[in-house]
């Protein structure tokens, strides 16, 4: 069960994640759901997403930022579910120090397709770095790409 | 030396990844150099390409971006340097098979600055694989990313 | 379906790797089953493979070796699998040409245990690099690491 | 210039990374220099280390071991180098914590050679994760392998 504090946490980091960084709103980047067990996030495609005008695919880079963001998320709704007393100010104060500290990217398949779902499940949970596998389908269920991501938490 | 093959392939590569791709024009990312020693992807601060508003900082999605054209340019100019009798057909078909298939990015420092450069260098060269360690510095010379990137050449 | 050919270079290879690498040897690492599926890499605790004596844990490069073997065999059987008219002389070239290009280890929890078991899945099969996920678990399926390999095949 | 309690502490390290250590002593693993500068480790080949007997090469998990350790050792002398004011007692605490999180290896070469040596670079210095450069040479000076590695610092 989500507390009152667990639940208008997340929903006020989806609502900066899905409205509120620049260079997500320049992507299309969509938080689709965000709960204590997860995000899903998605990426419509359109023109200038493109990597390769003759192929038609999704570029590389977006697909880094799209399992990026998805990292940073899991690990964040895993660091707010993995306790119960959290005042708001420690969260907030926990988002402030959220970082990628490093990021490794599996390209699969070209990224073909007209949307793309990212998701991800902590590997590593611990109070000051914590690790994500995350992958990227496209709406045939496709696997794009994995990723593999070391975040600061605290 | 470089031969007129040589020379011409990079400058049409060049030109392509520079105005031709959409992503790298939605970013505003720009091909400073290209040669047989490597290339100079420069990116300028915009506000679109910001990550988090508070801080003011590079996306960690745009220095992925920049860090993985860096790799694929920098392993590809090195196959164009590996062999001197090269047809363009040649190159135009390695061109073709070119692609990232695993990217590592270590974040070393916020991603702050009016100007980032990446850079980088091959550190495996291969007929069908090729390894790069790549750079991101500001205009102030800060290492913001390093990068490792694997490639497909052939 | 095995056939003859595919059955035949899996079971030799499965006893090279078992008994004719030295550092196996050293190590006391078994080839416990290995098919067209994959394999399954065991090593059993002793005194000399401990990394810190204080908390009689397995050394990290001891992880990193049986994942970076998994993941060879992994992908090698993959290679097996995907085609069912090899020669016996192309499938030993190919074991010629395996090699790893680049490892990732995300160790997840201290190496605690009586005997470690080594999986892997191919997550990307190519004719020339493969890619694959590999789990390291001890003998009470706590998950101790997770690697990520990127292989020559051909 | 390095103080007493650096001096010393490094000092015991290196101790007990040469002698203390039984995945060391197996392996043949030299701490050859250990200072607030960095490290050097060396590792002569044997029989039992090689990987490939047609090949007469060092297994793969040799060259992830020594840069594993090359660099949480050099993660840690730059801990120690951080500060002047350090306590024993806090840095024994610290070392208790030192920990691999994630590493990547490239491999270059065949480890073909006499003598191997890795030594290493912190690229991000942190007060609870570093991240380390690291590279393995042969006698001759050929590159052998690159290695990446996050490690958690206190």
């Amino acid at each position: 069960m989500t507390n009152p504090i667990q639940e208008q946490t997340l929903r006020r980091v989806a609502e900066v994640f899905d409205k509120q960084v620049p260079f997500h709103n320049l992507l299309g980047l969509d938080i689709k759901r965000y709960d204590l067990d997860g995000v899903e996030v998605v990426i419509n495609m359109k023109p200038e997403l493109i990597g390769n005008i003759h192929q038609q695919i999704l570029h590389g880079g977006v697909t880094a930022t799209v399992l990026d963001v998805v990292g940073g998320l899991t690990v964040f709704a895993g660091l707010v579910a993995s306790r119960e007393d959290w005042s708001i100010e420690d969260l907030q104060s926990r988002l402030q120090t959220l970082g990628t500290i490093d990021l490794r990217v599996d390209y699969l398949r070209p990224g073909r397709g007209m949307q793309f779902t990212g998701t991800g499940t902590v590997i590593r949970a611990g109070n000051r770095v914590s690790v994500c596998r995350m992958e990227l389908h496209n709406e045939q269920g496709s696997h794009i790409a994995f990723g593999t991501g070391t975040y600061m938490v605290g």
